[in-house]
């Protein structure tokens, strides 16, 4: 169930109102949304009672949630999650955000490199992975610690935010210490154990889609990180896996409105890992910001081809700048601001 | 084997080349282009032997194809096929062109509202089912005849181009009198006697992609048009079946490019299908004019609440003026031309 | 909704009742099964009133349906269908009937051998197609109407039973003519016009699954031949498409007691085309006759290695003696009997 | 490249070999086999020279590999991966190893009461699940550490071997120290950490396909474990994702004949998450049987209307007692042994 509060309850009332949760054996899951807050109720096995709450002073309405997950529901938070990583504002409907930067980090060198030109054109948050989950095990791992220790330091130096995957429990506080966002990669979209320790975490996370996952299920993955009390999640679409073999994945953009709809969170899009092919990367980047997305993941490098991994699908500094002299006139025209 | 001409040659040198394959026991496909004509060779089993071909006069090249697929390949066309359909042009990357109907004929009084209205916004093409493809014998099947009859009554008085479904070798004299073109459904992509009996037929063909199509399959359906005379070929992405089940087919966006690299066929997107929900259909064909489609098909009728197939894809007339309101920015954006 | 008679009802009183189904302005289909007959009821919108029919005498029962088929319920007919194709039984649970012979017709010396080979080995039904379904326009189409011909005198002269594929309405009557059994391929398991016409032949329908069909449109399909008037459909499962490349399609077993589960009609294993590679079909053919499928379909030919079409899944008749030495102790096991 | 000794080589020539591949910069990993001793290499980017190791005492043959994987390999070990757990031989060809008990350790009475059953019926092996992957956060998460508790405490007085999943990184010491064997399941299959770490552990490992997943990618997690030193794996089918909605997975049969064809590892099929439904676990298991894997994973309870998890798809002790009864017959007449 779900307790939406008048806009303007007071802090005592809400926390009044938790209090009443708690002690019907409930969890209450305050969510601050820009013009009001609600509450979740989580605990419950079957409908909950709106009884004791309804009567309460600074509640508006009582809403029974009849699907499988509640925190991320749109109704949570009806104007969408908005947050800023190191000061650059993602979501909220008009941000169109672009994370990019080299699949691997293979030497500072190389990411200052892709630092500096990211900055000058206009793009606040670097990717770059440290811990790299590869089919095989004979295929390059990722720097690992070295890699943390590269990232920690150009973002520093260079003034950028940055992002890495994480893939074990065991590495999260280091993974938190070195970058500003945590990654869940596709492969680990059901790894409960790291959904729930990544909800414990205090830096946001950035949760990618399993190749066969279903929008429920991937709704529900979410679900665990703001379960464990992160709210800051931004989803990604990064390809399913079907039959079709034009591109190494099929790119699912109609997730993107239907994600919309049922939940408050940012939905972006990947591109390349869902194409795997560097020529189509630029019209689905397109189609990704005309059908709505929050922003795009990109794999941009100074060396593209010759990256340790994936650079079949890497765009060179001048793709990327190519790509970007397409995406303005569209956002302009579609009202949005890329950032 | 392709034959590319020099600019200048002359067609007594085209009509040369011709003879000359027929001699070697190949069947010459000549493929007059803006610039210049080029000559598919099809008949040979293995490589064929440039040889006899190179010193002709008018020759420039000859080049080895090694795709299952020959008459569709961007190379033997490689400014695209354009053509038109009752004065309105498709294809050459520059037209973006919608096609737009109830889903079946349901009575001439329905019809002729929707090409009025459609008239009205500056549409061409009017679709609409006489015969329907129905998963259950005990579903509406379409008002056969009758349909064709009002379609073609419709179109002649309100002066617009019409296209609707074949299913049937036998009937196919019968919708090519009553259309403009010749649409193959999904179901259908790999019926192959129809497709070599349109491939006879001089309306052009649109030729929905089937449920688990790949792109090597989808391409060889239109070689077999191609291959039996009938150039004037439009395909069109429908959404193909996977797991997901937010959406009633997967949209494949990422076909489109990816038909561009490859053939010279207009590629177009029916967003209504692919989905199967109303408020989505916006968002999708937003994305396919982004990515770079020839052309929309979409479903639209007076009623859509009381349509007797697929109504609840199916936009109202407000809902498609919001649609083209919303494309026409970023038609301009993209220098792209609705017609 | 059906109308389940008493054991013991006279024709005269399944006549009647007919009669005021028709009178009510639906259509009547008497199914008549081994103790007593059942009459299903189609033509209605929404639940059909029972009341008209439980009072007349011979009714014993009125089972509202509400599934999208009815007349291939199990309820029709709940000890299964069975009949026979020129002498050898089919259905029934016991029965275990194998269908064998080269993918293509290729000549009358090749049928007549392999004709020869499988009569000797206690196999009774000879596939052979003469209308071949190719991806490509350029592959080998079939021996076609020769190819009808040469089936036809082989059948009758060597006795054997024969199936061959039909792919177009307008080749029904010459398919019916040489061939015992008419079989729809997989890419037109949802070809209507072509489901409807052979629902008026005489001849059985052996109807493949389509690559992509879920089991309610697999049944929808087989719906329309019985709602023609033809009850003698063989149902097959042939690999359906998904991701997974280890196989040409995936052969899904599944489907073979649920269809048993909800349908009278015999359900086949066609291991060959799933597979599409030799050294797997026996493995997969064991797997069907243990799961419970009602008959194999596989391929074999006496020069597998120089067919036309998919030799790499053909069986030599080493090979396939010894794919029936596997089966034989098994089928014993489980009470089956290979006919 | 894999180095293959002759059959009387000695201990002291296969130490030497190893050396010498170290030497070069790589790492070996001696497999002895029943007959002989295979040394595969890795480490190495692109071929390996053959010459430092062709000439060296006891060596037969040196071959070249170019799959992904290597140590799973069925050259490796051409006679198939076989071993004991707690006394039940696994592998081997012969050896028809059930693995039967609950899907979640719900209490010491129903797990005494399962193996209690299970060893009554001939069955040695226990499954139950201490930490349960659950789709949503707030579904019964298996009774952890207590869970663990009762499988070691019933394992060890019923003297029956046990099987457990292992979510974690940081868990695996503790369930190995409380189970036999530790299970990955199908949404692990990708946790690279996860595979190292229980690459590293001595009980053998139960490693679950995923649910999209190549039979590449399948056999490459397994060269994740046996990578790290840990050759006691056994690979389990258990359905993957398709669009077929009949049953809650589409198992793919056909991988069981493809995985003995390129591994040496014994492949499992798990019916009852693959099917979702207990009614066709048995049709399922037979055809397991039948097409030649080498055990079973079924689940089974004292009271599976009431179970906490997955109830739908267990079977009750009488089910479970007919499965036996079927599977026996079947086991006999393919020279199969039941353990």
């Amino acid at each position: 169930m779900l307790i939406v509060l008048k806009p303007d309850a007071t802090h005592a009332q809400v926390e009044k109102v938790c209090a009443e949760v708690k002690k019907q054996g409930f969890q209450p899951h305050p969510m601050p949304g820009a013009g009001r807050t609600a509450i979740g109720i989580t605990g419950n096995k079957g409908p909950v009672n709106p009884l004791p709450y309804e009567a309460l002073p600074g509640v508006e309405q009582c809403i029974p949630v009849t699907k499988a997950y509640k925190l991320v529901l749109r109704e949570m938070k009806p104007e969408g999650t908005r947050f800023k990583i190191k000061g650059t504002e993602v979501g909220g409907g008009k941000n169109f955000t672009i994370i990019a930067g080299p699949c691997s980090v293979e030497s500072a060198k190389q990411m200052t490199a892709v630092a500096k030109f990211l900055k000058d054109q206009g793009v606040h948050i670097l990717r770059g992975g440290a811990f790299k989950p590869r089919t095989s095990p004979y295929s390059f791992q990722g720097l690992e610690d070295e890699g943390l220790a590269i990232l920690k330091e150009v973002g520093e130096k260079e003034k950028i935010a940055t992002i890495t995957e994480v893939m074990d429990t065991a590495a999260v506080e280091a993974v938190e210490a070195s970058a500003d966002v945590l990654q869940i990669g596709a492969r680990n979209m059901q790894n409960f154990s790291l959904l729930k320790r990544v909800g414990k975490a205090k830096a946001p996370v950035f949760l990618k889609r399993g190749m066969s996952a279903t929008l429920e299920e991937f709704l529900l993955a979410a679900e665990y990180v703001l379960h464990g009390g992160n709210h800051g999640v931004i989803l990604c679409e990064r390809g399913v896996r079907t039959f079709a073999d034009h591109t190494r994945n099929t790119l699912d953009l109609s997730v993107v409105p239907s994600v919309q709809k049922l939940s408050h969170l940012p939905i972006f899009v990947d591109p390349s890992h869902a194409i795997g092919k560097r020529e189509f990367v630029e019209p689905m980047a397109k189609a990704a910001l005309a059908c709505g997305a929050d922003g795009l993941m990109v794999e941009v490098s100074d060396d593209p081809d010759h990256a340790l991994s994936d650079g079949a699908q890497t765009l060179s500094f001048k793709g990327f700048e190519r790509l970007l002299q397409e995406l303005k006139p569209l956002a302009t025209a579609l009202g949005r601001k890329i950032n």
